[in-house]
């Protein structure tokens, strides 16, 4: 059992927060940073935060653009990131058997 | 999704070491101090601070008695504290849907 837990601590996504990120973001494409602290009831400040150790260990990318005269930073996982999300998945699962 | 990060925040079970140990006891009916330690990797000072929060939830009762001349304490899992297991696993599973 001892292995789940390094594998839970590992993947980084051993945060309800982080771990609420990458669900939105296997099922949508993009999202925007605005929908993320809204879906998630965040501060600015701390979505960023978060968004910042997903960036660091390359779960996501992100790309600005304009909508309107009003910039939009929108984020994607890679491959590298639903990889990881779903060694999560597998580790809680076992660990949730008792394993 | 706010108020599944919430629910997995009231839960006190959004920590990984806590989870491994409310599942042991979802499959068990005692689990001795020793073979949590063990099974978890953790010393006795983290497993005891983790067991407090247990109990201080009420989701554990503890036993104390004698193998040979060497006192054991063990634990088991109250209904409430398989009823915040079970809420807790419901919210994990709405969060990792994107829902």
């Amino acid at each position: 059992m001892k292995h789940l837990l390094d594998k839970l601590n590992d993947t980084k996504l051993d945060n309800r927060i982080r771990l609420g990120i990458m669900s939105m973001l296997m099922v949508n494409d993009w999202v925007d940073f605005g929908t993320f602290k809204e879906m998630l009831g965040l501060t600015d400040g701390n979505l960023a935060s978060h968004m910042k150790v997903l960036e660091g260990e390359g779960y996501v990318e992100l790309r600005k653009q304009f909508v309107g005269r009003k910039p939009q930073t929108s984020y994607t996982a890679t491959v590298a990131g639903r990889q990881a999300f779903n060694d999560h998945l597998a580790a809680l699962e076992a660990l949730l058997k008792g394993d």
